[in-house]
Parts: C-alpha cells; structure tokens; sequence
C-alpha cells in the first residue's frame, strides 16, 4: 500500500529529488487519535503538517491509536480523518488527491497491551523494510490524560524506540502536574524512560502567531526597543486571556486545577517571560533562549497572598454540584477568575507592574499582550490640534494581539508616536484600516497594524514545530519546574481563600476590577455583599482590641491587622520625634517575628521619614554581618535595602572586629555604647522594639545569663542556649531608658508564656522580659490573639 | 463734603449701627491713578471695596495720585471713574447712588515733591478733624514702576505715616526685582522704611478665584486627599499658563524679564507651593501657611540648565528691533516660552514631576493647574462597557482650572471616580453639565465641576483682602527670597542659551512639545534646522576624540559630552565585571571632578548593577564621615544616597577610630588594606577612579609626601599641602594592581599640568600621577578640551 502511495506521491506536481527522497520516513503516531483535541485540532495539524512537506523528501506514515478495539477505532478515526480541510488558498484538485493520500498513509491501531506496542515498531520496520525506505524518525504525540502518562512512557521506552540514527519525538500536553512537586514527580517518571532532548512538551499558546511572534519583534527591532524596554519606559504590562465561556461540562478537570493552572501558570507565564527575559544574541537557538528564560523566572519576586484577587462565577458551584456529584450546600474555592501582580527584580524591570488576568465568563473574548509606555511628554497644543503620529501625548503602547476581540484576528499594534516597527515581509502585513475601531483607549488609526498574512491555528504551528525540531517552541522541564517552582507558594497561600463571586458575563460590571497598592492587589470596588452573601456578616477592617497587659496598654488583633496597626503606630513615633528634635533613634530586634513588620514598613510606608532615622540593633548574633543568620542581615534584606537610611544613621553592631567575633578584649560592647553615648540624646532611644521569647526572654537577653539584666552596662555580650550562642545586645538598663518601647507577640507557640508573664510581677532573672519598664518612657503590648488566648 | 456723604450712606439700605461706625475711617491713595493698571483694574477694585464695605462701620476716601499736574490729572482720573461698573446683580438704583457718592470720595493730588507728600499727609488729617473721625488707617497702592519705588517708600515714610493707633499698609506691584540679588538690594531698601506687616506685595494669581482655593480645597478634603497626595498617587503635576497675545508693545519691559521672570517665578511658583507645601493646621492664618511654604521652597531640588525648555516666537526679534530701536540683525535670548521641570525631594513628593509651562503667541489662551494621580486600576470590563463613575481605569485627576480656555470661567474638577469634593456652598456651587465638552483627554461630565457663585475680578479679590489684612493672599519678603533664590541659578545657567524659534499660534504644532528623560526636559521634536536656522551646521551630538596621550587611550570631548561618556564606560565595565565574576569592585577619588559624574551616574544610568557593586573610596580626608568635607560625605549626597547599593558592600575609609582621626596607632590603614584582601581577589580592584591635581597629585599622593609613591603598602597616610592636611589614600602599588583604571581631568585650570604631564615620563616623586600605570591593567585618560587644548 505504502509503495502505491509513495508512487503517486512522485506522480504529483510537486517532485522531490532522489537526494531529498534519501531524507527518509517519518512515522507519526497520534495517541488518543479518537480524543477531543485529536479531533479538534491534532489531525488537521497533521495534515496540514503533510501538506507542507509532502515534497520535503521525507515521506511518512500516520498511526491513530487508541484503547478502543480495531474495528470501532477505525471507524471513529477515518469519521474524523474524512473533515479534514485544506487550506482556501488551495486547489480543490490538489487537495482532494492530497486529503486521499493522507488517509491512504493513515492507520488506526489499539494500544493497550505492551505486546500491542511491540506490533505497532514491528509494523512501522515491517512497512519500511518493504519500501526500502531509511527510517529518519518518530514522532508519538501524547493526546491522552495525565495518569495514562507513565504506562504509554515506558511501553514506548521499551518497545517503540527506532532504530539507532533515527530520532524520536515525543508529544506531551498539559496538565504536567499540579504544583512543583507532583510535576518533579512526573518530570522525573519521564526522564527515566526519555531523554531532554526527546521530550516536546506543548503550551498550544508558544504556537499562537503573535505569542511567537514576541521575541523575533523585540529582536528585529532592537534600535527602537534597546532604550524604552526597560522600567525607566515602560508604566505597565498586562497578560490577559479573558473568556465568555464557563466551565460547564469540565468541572471534573476544572474544579481539581481553576484558572492559575489552567491558565496563568503555563499560558500567560510564557508570554511574560518573551517579554522580561533579556534578549539572547540568537532568539531562534533553543539553547541560548531556555537560559535567558531561566534567568528571568530567578528575578521573580515571590509571590504572596495579596498578589492576586480570585474571583468564581456565580453558577460555577452548581455545576460542580451537578456534575461532581455534591450535595446541595457545596461551595468549591476553585478561582474562575484570577488577577495576578507579579514584579521582578532585574534591573531591567524592577518596580514595573506585570498584570496577569485570566477568567471564564466574563464579557469578552479576547487575548492580549499589552505594554503601556510612560507618558513623559508635555504637549504645548491643545487636544484637539494634537495628532496622533506626532504628539508625543497620546499613549505608547505595544500590544500583541492573541486573538478574537474586537481585531478578531492576531496582530501586532505598534503605537504611531513610538515607532515604525520592522516586520517579517513574508508572514506580517500591514493591516488594512478600520477607522471605527477603538482598542486599548485609542482609535486603531493611532496604531501601525500588523497581522499575519496567513492565519494559522496554534496546533499546526506546533506541530510543524515538531517536524522541525524546534525545542523553542515547547516547555523544557526546568522551565517548567521553574514555572511551578514560581506559581506553587501563592497555590498554596490562596488555597483556603474564598474566591469573590460575579454573575459572569456584561453583569459583571466593575465587580472584577483591581487596583494595585503597594505590591499588593485588591478588588477595586467593595463587594455588595448583601447580595452575594446574604445574610453573612461583614468584618470590620480593623478589630484591634484595646486594653491592658501587664498594666500597660495593650493592643491586640489578628497578626495582619496588628502588623499594620504598629507599622502606623510605629510611622506616628518617627513623626512625632523628627517634628520634634529632628531625627528618630530607633531600635530594632531580630528574630522571625519582625519580618512581616520590616515588610510592611518598608512597602506601605512612604511617608515615614527614614531620611532623619537613625536605625540600631537592640541585638545581634555573633556572626558576620553578611551571614544570613545575622539579625541586621535580615533587617537589611527586608527593610533597608527598601528604603532610603542614609548610610551614616544605620548602626549594626560591631560584633565582628579584627577578623573575630565578639571577642571580649576587642571591646565592641564598649564601641557600641560610645556610639549611643554620641549621638542618642541621655542614650535615650526614641523607639526600642522588642520580642519575646517562649522561655521569656526579651532582645538577647536569656534567663540562664544573668549578663545585662542587672547594673548599668549599656551593651553587653550574652549566651543564648540556641545557636550561634554567643549574642550581643541592649541591656535592661538602656532598654528601660527609651522613650517608648513596643514588645510584639506573634503566634499561638507563645500563648503559655503570654499567658505565665500576664501574671508575673517584675522577675527579670527569671523572665527577662518581664524587667522591661521604661522609667520615664512608655511601654505598648503588641500581642496578636493567637499569642494572647491561645 | 465727606460729612454729607457720610450722611447719604447713613440714610441708604444698609444701616452702620453706631457701633460700626466707630470702626473708623480709611484712606486709600493710589500711585499711579492714571496708569493702564489702575485704569483696567485698580480703580474699578476699589469701586467694588467701596460698594462690599460701605456698611462695613468703615467710612473711605480715595485718592489718587500721579506726577501728571492737578488739572489735567483730575480730568484723566475722573475719565477712568465715570466708566464704573457695578455687578450685574447690583440693583441700578443703588449702584447710580453708589458710584455717585465714590465720585464724591475721590479726590485727584499730583505727587511729586516731598511737599505734595507733607500735603497729602495734612489733607487727609484735615478732613478727618472737620468730620470729627476716628483714622482706622491708610492704604498706599503703588502702581508705578520699579524704579520709582524708593523714592514714593522715603516720602510715605517720613511724612505721610497715620498717627498712632493707625495703621499702614503700602501696596506693591511686581517686578519685586530681576534676580535674588536686585531683589534682596530692593527688599533692603524697602525695609528700612516699611514694617514687614505693612507692606503687601502682590501677586495677581493669589487673587484668582480658583488659584486663592487651591488650600481651602485641601484642607476642606483632606479626608480624601490625605492618603493620595503624595508620590505614592500622583503621577505628575502640570501648572500652565498659557497666552495668544505676544510682546508687542511692551518688549521694553519684555526684553529684560522673559517668561520666567514673568510668570513662573512669580505666579507658577505660587501656585506650586500651594500644591506641594505641607498644610497648616489653620490654612487661613497666614504666619503659618508662610512657615509651610518656605519649608516647601527649602525642598526644591536646585534646577540646571537641562531643567527647562526655552522657546521665543519667531515674531519677537523684529519688535524688539523696531521698538527697541536695534539693528537689523538684532538677535534676542529673551524666552517667550519655557517649560521646567521642577522636583521636590520631600518625603511626600520625591520623584513626582512638576512641569510648569508658559509662553506667548501660543495656540490658547488658558489657565490651569492639572493633578493627574497614577492609574493603578486593571478593568477586567472591556472599554465600552466602563462607566466614567465606576470605573477605576479612567484617569484620575483634580483640576485647578484658572480660566479662559474652553471652559472659559474659574472651576475646579474632580474626576468622578476620585470623590465628590467638599466645596464651600456659598461661593462655588456644582456647574452645568456641557456634555460637548472634553476636557485633559475626557468628557468634561467625567468630572465633578465646581465654579464660583460670584466670578470675581482677582484684583477686587486682592483688594479686599488687604482691607481685611488678609496677609495670607501676598507674597512676604521671605517668601518673595525664597522664590528668587530657586530661579536664579537657572536664570544664570540659562543666560547665554538661545531659545528654539516657534512660528506663533496653531503653527507650532508640536515644535515646544518637551518630555522628561531622568531628571531633565527636552524638546520632543528635533528642531527643523533647515527653517528656522538656514545654513547652520548641525552638531552631532557626540564629539568625543579618541587617540592617545602618554601612550594610553584618550578620550577627549567637551565637559558635559566626557562625563556622559565616561558614565557609560563605566556603567560597561560594571556589567562586564558583574557578568564575568558576579561582583564588581569599584574605587572612586574624592575631589569636585567627580561630582558632576556621580549626579549623572546617579540620574542617568538605571540599569547600572549597583546591587553587586562594591564601592571603595581611593582616598579620604582625615574628617569624620559626616563632616561635609568628607570625600564619602560627598560621595554619599551625590551618589550613594540616590542608588541602591547594598550596605555591606559600602566601603568608606575607616579615618575616624576611637573617637580620633588618622591616628598611626589605631591602624585605619592595616585595617582597609585587610577589608580590601578579604573582599577583592588579588587586591585587584574592576575600576579605579583618579583625578589629577594641579601639581599633578593623584588620590591623595601628594609630590611633597614620599608616603605611597614607592614600597608595596597599599594604603597609606599622607600628608596634603592643602587643608584638611591629613589624608588616607590608596598607594601607587595598590592602584597598579587593577584591572582598569580612569584618570579624568578637567577644566582651563588642569591645561598646564596636563601639557607637562603629557611629556614626562614616570617621576612619581615629581608628579605622582605619572606613576599610575596599571601592571596588567587598562588605563584610559578622559581629558576635556579645556584642560587638553587650554
């Protein structure tokens, strides 16, 4: 049969060379031949992939295959096979001899037992043999779930692998795990039956045009982009796939992966990383690309809790219901809609926001890659005299348009005032103007426009991808673990998170809308919540409890609440002092607690003066400063390295001094108690803040040292029973000589000893912390309540 | 006379009770009576005084005053008052009686000699004796030009002051001066015959009716405004005046001042710190909004050349040459236009840019102060679903609207999606929709609109509010200073800059269009050399020489072109050392050369790796860090303070140890070189950055001074011929040793010791900078061609 076809093949207008015909066959085989995606996408891909090379040399054979038995399977396949369509630009008589080829070449078989895979190679070298054909490779395209993966892998390892010289091509479509573990979990499973080199993992999206297209536009027009593509140009960058559709009919995929998975993760993380990674001097070399992408995934700011806003359509919960088989009062947290902050720190981007938004039912169809330039120019014309071309006032943007929307097409806007981009003559157009459009706030006529000149589906992209052996256009496993490795702690933050509900579609209004703060995202409009959750009852932001501890004011709250009400309180401190005697003396303890504190001070605090604040230790580790277990190595990591402290008010402790650490005679106790004498009025910090410990221990201060809880030493050595041991810290004299001391207590691990010191008197030999009593300043409890009622 | 008109008032409306009455009598005397001011605003200013405040308890007369002879000076005064208007909203009965009985107080006096003055004086007194009166005081309205002021001040002072109890207050019309220096001479003079609180400088724009609200509308709204403005919202601030009339006619008076003298020092200027002062408690008491408002001036960041755009229609020099009587080829610098971008470095303020912008012969005439806030909103809702209340992606902004332009009348806006502005009821109220209308690149019903009740002239305004002392509204002596001395320096650098020529009105098109880059503006479009300036050679931007000099790389240009280039070398050799060894070793001189280059590579070099640079200092003069001869002090407010480096990679000196400077005992020296082997492999720095001396000194190695010219010690203490004598300083050996070094030198100053270094050969002990010649390193001279061609 084979060498009939091939005959014909020879026959036909297009001739290949007997050097070419020496390239060999290619086997193609297709699992999951009778799938949805097969049906939808891969056969026409495959095609399509035969229409283009039938004269490349090679010649090739394609295999359906299936669990289902022969007989029904052919059936279905050659149902599917029978649709396939050519392209319009080409010649029904051309077409319909190469469509008759094609399914003359085509086989079905089942897959399902190894013998089963061991016929299939035999079958291939069997028809090869026949011909006399040299056999170049084979390519198996994985169109089946996630947990058939490992059993197709090994069967194919063992059993399917051709012959030496001949390479083989493996397929992979998502999902690839559900969060960096179960993908390392995978990814290892496959690279035991594969090697790199023969994996081609598929994100449909690196074959969308304009997606593919990001990387050879930012590298063929390197003049214009080389100064404006960097955070000093560019406002932000949005990635947004918005869909009208909703989930119904896939709850049992959707509602164990929700849009960051199905989505954000692959899809939209791909198109960000063309856009930050730095530009390889090749961008066609898989190799330089994948390195350059890397590189970019390690800049990501990680990604917390508030960087996202998580939104579920209202009738998703019923449908799973349904579907899933729940019962009534079901509710899922499986987010329909996401809307990500993410920042990198490269020098490149740093503090450019890269907006990620992704959701079923919503208004619109529409894919895009949009970046907003700065607006730096001053237009002495009035509005209306201004013209697009020139103002140099009109917005600057580069939008790469996926698809659908109101262009409904894929293209590549370049704003008139920016530049002319250069584009590939053969592929890209100039677009043809439609005056009544408007697109991303202006008229398209301020846009130079481009789309393809062939549009082309994403699968035949890939799979001509494939043929070519094109690693750039699919996920590397490092890149993909990198992906999951950046995507998995915000799953995990988010998992508990109740996702806001919209009604889906136009009635969404300005439900799903976000605005950024700080590094932080929220929904721009308060939820109605009456409506959506009648009958629940609405927190009050601020649930500060205050009272007394100790007989001392005592403010307390949930963590999050009581971090922000002491980063204010802190905030109204420094302003208060610096009104006053124009700088604030603050001192600041290590430990884990203060973190989140430094964090906040640092992102939510623009008013705080830190230019007039001189920050100190209240202790210190005796290590190097650039240990990371260092407290003031932390307080730089979270805190100054934010903000602007002159360098000559920051003060770490000298516990590392010729070339040794806190060593007694090198007197840095001594040296950092003339520090204080020297510049804090009567060594009287304006602000000393503290912790405390579950053995009651407060700055480095430990019961079992009676070092600096007695006598007037300002600064003394310590031994904590933890390593590293040896400490450095304010005594409880210089402690009880601040104006205002706060003691922050976190967590439910110190509940016993908040609820043992609540009752002691003042024992500091016992419980340190409990010797903490300014004589003229004041002293404020910051205890959270899991600290305080367990 | 007076008596009987007393009695018309009191037979009139609006009774004064007796009580009232007693409030005494004031006498108003303007200078100038028949001048264009007085004529178009002054006297109609009073009228609309007269008619506010006739039942005030106060009783008036008005005098007015010029050198012109009594007769026809009365007939020209009397001229200007018959053409009085009352308000539309005054009934005409009342007005005829009103303006009637303002004739009747209005008296005409030739002011010429100091007797005229004595008989003023004598006059007033006389009238208040025959009417029994009490004097509440006297106003004197200076509408004369500069010059004359001196001599009108003496001649008040000595002989036409009110007796005790009394008050005065003098009036005065700007130009207050030429620059900071004719200003202070005129204040001077000014003071030693007024009391501060007596005069009242006036600035017409403090009396425009949407300028005067820009602090009530603060304060008003600080519940909104409060967590938003400040540099963390707004997105840049514009304040625009913007005119269609040109200079002809008044390019005597034009010719000397230019635009910023103006309108920017003076009216811009005040309308910028109302935005950004801090706001007092109480915004009507005037000693405490002036105390806010200097504070304010104190924060202005010092402007340079590259701070602002200079523009001159290309009309102005043929009317300077006709009126002025030039010749032919007069050319003029005098700018008709300019647009400066102001920074404050404020903690509420840093980095936002404030773009002030004026000209003549423009395409409108329009008044407004614009506050755009940043757009920090996602809309998951396509555009034409958005509503402008709602939606959080249209702009934001608040608007100061001053008049004329499309508006044409005095309103304030705030966009919809803002809030709903606090508006004093009785004086603005909410203005009628004009849904025709856009307005800063929106439909003007996007806004809340505001106008006044009552549109008000600003001079009645002003008027008013010296009647009631309202100091708050005119420009203190302090203030006034303050002013000036922020304008001078760029009034200087910009002297000899000649302005781009525009065409006047719609044809400028986009000719004075200017965009921010760093800190600096610049026109958007490149000049059409070939128009405006037939035949002139176009420079090319970078004319640096590269050859040779003592048989190393030279790099040559002008200072600005040098120090850009070396910027960028250096910002090369980082990255490549950043690349290459993950770190880079950075040693800069102290000295004033280097100032100039680390303001550019603070400014200007973003993507600069400062967080893997280390930075070393060469040399150090033996001072506490903090003193501001400090080399690291220096190093620190140009540079370190502006970029994020790292503190532990911070490498200053350690000159200052033990409470004692330079001692030999306490080992500074041992202890840099030992920071220098733990950090920099080999003690080979990436970059060491000299200057050069007049007596060809290099880092601190001094020709006099054997220290660190020989021998393998790698840093020393030296001995300076010049104060502060003592010096810390890397050694010849040590500087040797790197991989690069940059000697840069500059300035007429240099040329002679660059012309006998050129020729000498290595004699270290004669002029130690022909001693740098890196062992296997690079080193490259960038001279300027003054220092180089003298």
């Amino acid at each position: 049969m084979l060498g009939r076809v091939l005959c014909t093949v020879l026959f036909m207008g297009a001739l290949p060379s007997p050097a070419q015909l020496s390239q060999g066959h290619i086997s193609v085989v297709l699992l999951g031949a009778t799938g949805d995606l097969a049906k939808k996408y891969l056969w026409q891909g495959l095609f399509q992939l035969y229409m283009d090379q039938v004269s490349s040399g090679h010649s090739f054979t394609f295999h359906g295959a299936a669990l289902t038995a022969l007989e029904p399977g052919q059936r279905l396949m050659f149902d599917v096979l029978k649709k396939l369509a050519c392209p319009p630009d080409e010649s029904p008589n051309r077409c319909a001899v190469l469509k008759d080829q094609f399914l003359k070449l085509s086989q079905y078989h089942q897959l399902k037992t190894a013998e089963n895979y061991t016929a299939l190679s035999r079958e291939i070298e069997r028809l090869l043999g026949q011909e006399g054909l040299q056999e170049a490779g084979r390519i198996f395209y994985f169109s089946v779930p996630p947990f058939a993966y490992t059993e197709i892998a090994r069967h194919i390892n063992s059993s399917c692998r051709p012959p030496a010289g001949a390479w083989l091509r493996v397929v992979l479509e998502k999902p690839f795990g559900h969060d960096l573990q179960s993908a390392q979990q995978l990814a290892a499973e496959l690279k035991s039956f594969f090697r790199e080199e023969e994996m081609y993992r598929v994100d449909h999206y690196l074959g969308k045009q304009a997606v593919a297209h990001i990387l050879p536009f930012r590298d063929q027009n390197r003049q214009f982009l080389d100064p404006i593509w960097n955070r000093r140009h560019v406002e932000r960058v949005e990635i947004v796939l918005k869909e009208t559709v909703d989930a119904k009919g896939r709850t049992s995929f959707y509602e164990q992966y929700g849009v960051i998975r199905d989505v954000l993760q692959n899809h939209l993380t791909e198109a960000l990383m063309f856009l930050t990674m730095e530009l390889p001097a090749n961008v066609s070399r898989a190799e330089e690309v994948l390195q350059c992408k890397l590189q970019a995934f390690q800049s990501l700011r990680r990604l917390e809790k508030s960087s996202a806003v998580l939104g579920q359509y209202q009738a998703y919960a019923s449908q799973v219901q349904e579907e899933l088989q729940k019962p009534q009062g079901y509710t899922s947290r499986t987010p329909t809609f996401a809307g990500v902050l993410i920042h990198s720190d490269s020098l490149r981007w740093e503090g450019v926001p890269f907006l990620l938004a992704s959701g079923k039912a919503l208004d619109e169809r529409v894919g895009y890659v949009r970046v907003l330039f700065k607006n730096r120019a001053y237009c002495a014309q009035s509005e209306a005299l201004r013209d697009a071309g020139h103002s140099q006032c009109k917005a600057k943007q580069i939008i790469f348009y996926i698809g659908h929307g109101e262009l409904n097409t894929p293209a590549v806007l370049v704003s008139r005032n920016l530049f002319r981009p250069v584009m590939p003559q053969g592929s890209w157009r100039e677009a043809a103007a439609r005056s009544d459009l408007r697109l991303f706030g202006q008229a398209l006529s301020d846009y130079y426009v481009y789309s393809p000149v062939k549009e082309r589906e994403a699968y035949s992209v890939l799979i001509s991808s494939i043929y070519h052996g094109r690693k750039d256009f699919f996920i590397t496993t490092e890149n993909l673990l990198a992906s999951w490795g950046f995507w998995t702690p915000l799953l995990d933050s988010i998992s508990h998170q109740p996702p806001r509900l919209y009604p889906g579609g136009v009635e969404n209004q300005h439900l799903l809308d976000f605005e950024m703060v700080g590094g932080e995202v929220a929904f721009a409009v308060a939820e109605p919540e009456e409506l959506l959750h009648p009958g629940r009852q609405v927190p009050s932001d601020y649930r500060t409890v205050q009272s007394t501890f100790r007989q001392r004011p005592l403010v307390s709250a949930w963590a999050e609440d009581l971090i922000s009400r002491l980063a204010s309180d802190m905030e109204e401190v420094a302003r208060r002092s610096v009104a006053q005697r124009g700088q604030f003396h603050l001192a600041l303890s290590g430990g884990s607690s203060p973190v989140v504190l430094f964090q906040r001070l640092a992102r939510h605090h623009y008013a705080f003066p830190w230019k007039h604040t001189h920050v100190w230790l209240v202790d210190e580790r005796c290590v190097p400063l650039t240990d990371t277990e260092s407290n003031f190595f932390s307080l730089h990591k979270h805190l100054l390295q934010s903000v602007r402290v002159p360098y000559f008010n920051v003060h770490p402790m000298p516990v590392h001094l010729n070339q040794r650490l806190c060593v007694e005679e090198d007197r840095g106790t001594e040296l950092y108690a003339k520090e204080i004498a020297a510049l804090v009025a009567n060594a009287s910090f304006d602000l000393v803040l503290l912790g405390m410990g579950t053995d009651g221990h407060t700055a480095s201060l430990f019961p079992q040292s009676e070092s600096g809880l007695g006598g007037a030493q300002t600064v003394v050595l310590t031994e904590s029973p933890v390593k590293p041991h040896q400490r450095m810290s304010f005594s409880l004299a210089l402690i009880n000589k601040a104006r205002q001391v706060f003691v922050l207590v976190l967590g439910r691990g110190k509940h016993d000893i908040t609820t043992l010191v609540s009752r002691v008197g003042q024992q500091p030999r016992k419980w340190p912390v409990s010797g903490v009593s300014p004589s003229a300043g004041q002293l404020v409890w910051y205890v959270d309540y899991e600290a305080l009622l367990g």
